[in-house]
């Protein structure tokens, strides 16, 4: 019988592992607060337990803020032989080669596996999972995936999951500051921002900003905080990274990178990503309402 | 009776002017090819008419390649007193102030109403109209446009249809650009593309881009001429002037146009939009299929 | 007997006018503030005359803060014929080529003869003067040129000027721009800032803003007030309307015309150019000293 | 007696190597052509010999074309304990640290000290040593490199002096762009390239590039190939990734390395560094000549 350990009950993980003990009947968790583990446990069924044990299970899931954290974790336990480790961690594609290596040394296998869909996908285990690894694991792997996603995808060897999700992150950052310069302009020129979106929504020019992040976030002026500035600036410069380790020409993707470092920079404490925005607003005087 | 002409009948216009028999009983349509008018006239049920009987409509619909045509050809004819222009073309919010007050003297009211929806929408009268002008203007002007469209939004005073459109069509270049840099990079890694691009377009990176652009012109090479590339360059170079107007900080608008432009410089001739993304394929020697 | 008349006495004209009674007998000043004017006269043995007057010289220099300025000023009054009017502002080209065939219509030539040299150059009359108009125009406007300026250079057509100009200027920002983002960079990682600077000083990266802005007004903190941050602001903006009319792909230009802007958008009142780098230490709290 | 080795024959390092024979009575050269060695031998009096003979001397000097043929090389050899290794090549400041850290437990001290000045500079002594490391090490490794140089300049810890030569080759890179920018947008305008230069060079907006890549390798069309485009290439990707290290927002730095990249990777081979405006060019049919 298979034993699925699920470490780091985030916003993100908290709502994931909630769904494994309706596939598996041995679902281990454990986080570095561990009253959080422990009402987990009450409220879904699962087994709160030390580090320790929870390594020893056949399927360990982790999602941490950064590779550094996942990288720290795995250097203080023991893994058991033959387990496979998926990380859900928003990472960076060396750490997952790198990590993935070390780890087969041990009998172990890894995937970086992260995921997309914010806490509602995390809720409702509509998450899409972009997966880098070796195929016949990714296949192991798969019914504990399907337990908590939708969307499953294997996209190529050890790095690649990690890879894909900078880069949607990047493009989705592009898109946010596009969105913010190309509405600041129409409120400067007297336009209808609302009725404005309406049309982008029908149009060309629309995405995944245009549709959630701006009617949700920006123009209700709500700004929740569910993904924060400085994970997203992390991840813009990942994919940055990424440029310069293929020596590509990025153009967008540099500036954005940039901009979104000074948006970071400059934003309040605990901002969430959506208050890149604010930035511009700070320039031009205008707010996007 | 109202009387309603279509002058331009290209790629959009041909399609657009063929559900307005269903509506009015008459309907004239000019084309400076002018066997294209009666070709029309003869599938839809129109009349080819001359220009100077087509400027006695109650409405006049234009769809021309940019403002300087529409202003172009208004300087040649006499318009019916009373008439409403409704002006279809991309075209620049400056020209669209300029000619409102100019028309305004011979009592034509002047409505800048720029479609998108792209020549499906045109045939299956799904399109969008953004439209600036006068609100009763737009009130009259209106069972003609849904007609022909689905979304009809009054987003503000002259010149507002216009900048709508430029941003929007900014905001596409903008994702086009950042998906080709994206993708290229991706595909340096070894990651599969069609995969990838699976799962942006169930997260938050996804664009009319990710999920129409690149799977149906670009990753199968298709490139199809629906939508000229300078046109594209000239709709970008449209925003950018925007922002100047508003004396705003835009970087990303202004280096995106930047691309676009350079883009277009190095293009084959009648290229569609989406060969921009070859540019980067120059520079990268990476193909994105 | 030639007479020269010079309008606008701001920190350059107050200076420049001052050379003149040295090779002319008669020489005629205007200043909005007509104080200014008078204490001229006072110091330097120029006359005080009223506008009406003073545009009755057989040569006219004008140096204000922008060509709306000019544009404004020379609507109001009537211009000697035969008169050469030489516009020592930093502006606009299409400006000078529309102000150029309005006063010809009057018979009145007209020089877009921007100066660079800062007010010790104004001081020391050798600034450098870049001219566009007729050639014959500038060789008969060039005596009294030669009695402020070191370098004249005739450049080109009409607006010639300007442009070199506006270019100069954007070639100044773009190195402000590059010299704050690199030597914030060093400095994060441990240079010495002194010794850095006079290494590059000796060196391919050297530029008038390492040799002098940096030493001169930042890393001493000084900022002395002697160009306002938002007429570099208007520069910048000239030179990106260059590009668009020239329809030309320029995207350090642009990017840096968006800096500017932004920097100036969040600046101090009264800031001197030099505080754009200001920007930069808000986002990084790196002091550049 | 101190013994000195160079280790790196190119048209730097041939023209370095020339002087210490003057001022040093055994100097031992090295080079992987080992002709080359023999011929300066010849020519100015130097010691051919082999490699692990040359890492015996008590200062070593290296000129490589990068950081990784340096580490590539160090890893064959055995050093002397005691002697001081002086890497002149334009290296990774990260590589620095991680070579003075190796070699400082075989008693060897390390000093990364790039040069400017040109192959000109190196045939004059004339040299600008900017040099990273430590103070002692630098005070007796500085008579050495006077023979060579002129300004000799500790800028910091390890790594230090590359981070400078980066920024400084940045900048270069940065006033080149926009050089090649501004230029064709004064061509395009009808501007003379020669006066507006003139009026440059006198101007705020000047650079090393205005004054001496411009009239003496771009506007004549000559593009010597004295410093390669590849290697200016890496230069910026030194510095972007500096930028990147220090977790900043550095866009002009960020785009000026997409552009150069692009221009690197759509380059005739064997291109001078200058030749990057051929991109330029090639985007506006413009020649700047």
């Amino acid at each position: 019988m298979t034993t699925v350990a699920f470490i780091g009950l985030g916003a993100m993980g908290y709502r994931m592992a909630a769904h494994l003990p309706k596939h598996f009947e041995t679902v281990w968790v454990w986080n570095r607060n561990f009253e959080k583990a422990k009402q987990h446990a009450t409220e879904y069924g699962t087994q709160a337990v030390e580090l320790s044990q929870a390594v020893q299970a056949d399927l360990i899931f982790s999602c941490l803020p950064t590779s550094q954290d996942v990288d720290a974790l795995i250097d203080q336990v023991q893994i058991k032989s033959g387990a496979i480790w998926i990380d859900c961690t928003s990472g960076v594609p060396e750490a997952a080669r790198a990590l993935s290596s070390k780890l087969q040394q041990h009998n172990v296998q890894f995937l970086d596996a992260p995921v997309s869909g914010q806490t509602i996908g995390a809720e409702n285990a509509t998450l899409t999972f972009m997966v880098g690894g070796d195929a016949d694991v990714f296949a192991q792997a798969l019914p504990a995936m399907q337990a908590m996603g939708k969307l499953i995808k294997h996209v190529g060897e050890s790095g690649a999951g990690f890879a894909v999700k900078a880069v949607n992150n990047m493009l989705m950052a592009v898109h946010l500051c596009a969105a913010a310069e190309g509405f600041t302009t129409l409120k400067a020129h007297g336009v209808n921002l609302h009725e404005a979106l309406d049309c982008i929504n029908e149009s060309s020019g629309k995405s995944g900003v245009t549709e959630n992040v701006l009617p949700q976030r920006v123009l209700n002026r709500a700004f929740p905080l569910t993904f924060a500035l400085p994970l997203l600036a992390k991840d813009t410069g990942i994919a940055v990274d990424l440029v310069r380790e293929a020596k590509l020409s990025a153009p967008i993707i540099g500036l954005t990178q940039s901009l979104i470092q000074a948006a970071n920079d400059t934003a309040a404490p605990d901002s969430d990503f959506s208050a890149a925005v604010k930035m511009y607003e700070s320039w031009s005087k205008i707010t996007l309402e």
